[in-house]
C-alpha cells in the first residue's frame, strides 16, 4: 500500500510499505477516506524538531471505513464508517471517565501516527472510534470536510475552550489562527461567548474566523496585540483565552491578555521554555489543557452539531490534494498558502 | 503606639512609633483586637526572603474596631467590629466583579502589612472591610480565633479548593498542613468533597485535619507521598489537589498526585523555580490560584459559616501571646511549636 514516508525537514514522500494487520484483540485496521496535514506535522517538517529520518509519518486524522477488527472489538464492524480520533483513550480510567482520554491513564500508546496512508493501524479502538452514520457517499464534499475535522483540530479547538471553562457572556481571546485557533472561535460561540477576539493576521484566515463567529480581529502581534485586546476590554482582560499555537510568544500574549481568574486554555504542543509561573500567581491566572478529547467531544456534541449543520468546521480545508502529492500538501501549509491541506486517500 | 519591628532574620521587636492617621479618602484606621503570625511572614524570619532589616513588619491579619474613618467611607463607622482582610479590593473592576479581588485591577497597593501594632491604617476600606455583628465582647474566645481566621487563612484555604474546582464527590488533596492547608481541608468538606487525604507529618496537624474532615492523613513527602496517594487511590490521582505551601517539592508532589483534567489550585505563595510546563501538558494538568478572595468568600459564604458554627477554623490558633511577646509568637512558628500563633492586642 502507499504511505508517506518523512525523508527529512522539508521533504516526504510516497513508498510502498505492506499493508498493516491486527496485532492486538483491541485493534482496527482502518481504510483511510481522506486524512489531512496538521501543524504539529510542520515542527518536524521545518526542521524545528528533531524526528528520525526516513520514518512514519506523523499524520494522525482521518475518516475511514473499517477494514478488519481484532477478536475484542464490538463497538464497530468492517465497513463501518468512522473518524479516527488522535487519541485512543480506554473509556474507563479515572482520566477517561473524567472526559480526558488525551491522558488516558490505561494505554502507554495513546497517540497515532502512519495515517497519511491507504491504511492504517488503529490500536485500542473499541471505545475511541467514532461511528459515523451510513458512508461516505452519502455525504457532501463539505460535510465530508466537517467529520474529518472531528478527527483532531475541531475536537482540539473545543477542548481549548473547554478547558478554558468558556461560559455564556464571556469575552474569549483566541490566539493563534490556524485550524485549531479557528476551531477554537467555532467552539466559543458554541459554548455561549458573547464576544470573541480572534487573533489574525492573514486576511484569509481573518475572514474565515468572522464567519465562524470572531467579533473581533487583533492583527497585531505580542505586546501590541495585547495593548489592542486591553483597549477592546476597558483593561480588563479577557474572561477566558485559547492557546492555539504553544510557542513561547503565543503562551507570553495569552497570559498577558488573561484577566484575573481567568484561564489560559491551552492546546498547542508546548514549544516553550521553562515558566516563571509568579506572575501568573499574583495575577490570578490559571493554565489548563493538554492533547484534546477527541472521542468524549464527539459522541457528546460535535458529532451532532456538525451533522445537523449547526458548524462547519471542515471550511478550514482550503486545499485539497491526493496522497501521491504530499509533500506538496505539506508545502502548502509550511508556506500559509493552505490554512489546512485536506488529502483525499479513497476517491 | 506599640508596633513591631522586624529587626532582622530571628528578631522581632516591639517599638513605640506614632499612631497612623487618615492619608486618603478610603482609608480607615482600624484599633486592632487580635492578630496573628502568617506562615508567610516566616519567609523573612528564616532569611529565606529578603526583607529590609528595621523595617515594618509583615503581619496582615487581624480583627478590629474601626477608630476612624477617611470621608468617602459609607459602609463602616467608628465604633464598628471588623475583619481586615490582607486584600483591598475596590469591588468594581472585572477581577473583583468575577471575585478574584486579591488580583484588583484597581489598586495597585492590595495588600496589607503592619498589623502586629495596635492601630493600623488600612487602604482602600470602603468595599473590603468585613463587618462583623455586634462587638469582640459578644464572642466567645473560640469564636473570635475563628473570625481572626477570615482575614487570611480560612479564606486562603477557600480559594484553594475554589480555584482548584473541588466539587461534590470529589477526592482531594491538600498539600501542606499549615494553617492554610487545615483551613483547605474545611474547605474542601464545605464544598462537598467525599475524600479528603491530608498530607501531614506532625500529630498535632493530623489531628486538627481528621477532626476538620480529613478522611486519610500521608505521613510521608515527596516521591513516597505520591505513591501512597496513587494507592489510596487505586492509581487515578486526586481530582482536584490544593498546594498549601508554595515550595519546589510541594508544587511537584501537588502535580503528581493530580489525575489528568483536575486543577491544582495554589495558595502558597511561589518559592519555586521555573516550571516545564510540558508534563502538565500532557497530563492535561490545570494550575490555578493566587491570593485569596478574602472579602468575597467572607462576604458570600464563610461569615455566616463561622457565625452559625458550622465551621471552627480558629482551632488552628493553638499558641496565644500578647503583642509584646511578639518575638515568641514568631518563634513558636519557626520551630513548629505553634500551628499558628495568635497575638491578643486589646485585651
Amino acid at each position: 500500500m502507499e504511505s508517506t514516508l518523512f525523508v527529512k525537514p522539508g521533504k516526504v514522500e510516497i513508498t510502498n510499505i505492506d499493508k498493516p494487520s491486527i496485532q492486538a484483540d483491541d485493534d482496527a485496521i482502518l481504510h483511510i477516506v481522506r486524512a489531512c496535514v496538521c501543524g504539529s506535522d510542520l515542527w518536524a517538517y521545518r526542521g524545528l524538531e528533531d524526528k528520525e529520518p526516513n520514518s512514519e509519518n506523523s499524520g494522525h486524522e482521518a475518516i475511514a471505513i473499517v477494514d478488519q477488527v481484532g477478536k475484542d472489538i464490538t463497538t464497530v464492524k468492517p465497513g463501518d464508517f468512522v473518524i479516527a480520533p488522535f487519541t485512543h483513550g480506554c473509556g474507563h480510567c479515572a482520566a477517561c471517565r473524567a472526559g480526558y482520554e488525551g491522558s488516558c491513564q490505561s494505554h502507554s500508546d495513546n497517540f497515532s501516527s502512519g495515517y497519511q496512508a491507504e491504511y492504517v493501524r488503529y490500536q485500542h479502538a473499541e471505545w475511541s472510534l467514532v461511528k459515523i452514520p451510513g458512508q461516505p457517499e452519502d455525504y457532501s464534499d463539505g460535510m465530508l470536510n466537517s467529520l474529518l475535522s472531528l478527527a483532531d483540530v475541531m475536537a482540539t479547538g473545543y477542548h481549548a475552550a473547554r478547558t478554558a471553562n468558556v461560559k455564556p457572556g464571556d469575552t474569549v481571546v483566541v490566539v493563534g489562527d490556524g485550524a485549531v485557533g479557528l476551531c477554537g472561535v467555532i467552539a466559543s460561540q458554541m459554548r455561549g461567548a458573547s464576544r470573541i477576539i480572534a487573533m489574525s493576521r492573514h486576511e484569509d484566515r481573518q475572514k474565515l474566523a468572522t464567519e465562524f463567529g470572531a467579533t473581533d480581529i487583533v492583527a497585531e502581534r505580542g505586546d501590541e496585540a495585547v495593548a489592542k485586546v486591553m483597549a477592546l476590554t476597558n483593561g480588563a482582560g479577557a474572561d477566558a483565552v485559547l492557546e492555539c499555537v504553544g510557542s513561547e510568544l503565543s503562551t507570553d500574549t495569552a497570559m498577558k491578555v488573561a484577566r484575573p481568574g481567568a484561564i489560559v486554555g491551552r492546546v498547542g504542543l508546548p514549544h516553550t521554555p521553562k515558566t516563571d509561573l509568579t506572575n501568573s500567581f499574583y495575577g490570578n491566572l490559571g493554565i489548563a489543557g493538554g492533547p484534546a478529547s477527541v472521542t468524549t467531544y464527539d459522541k457528546s456534541v460535535l458529532l451532532k452539531a456538525v451533522l445537523d449543520g449547526e458548524i462547519h468546521p471542515g471550511k478550514v480545508f482550503t486545499k485539497r490534494f491526493s496522497l501521491d502529492d504530499i509533500d506538496d500538501a505539506y508545502q502548502a501549509m509550511a508556506k500559509r498558502e493552505a490554512i489546512k491541506s485536506l488529502v483525499v486517500v479513497q476517491k
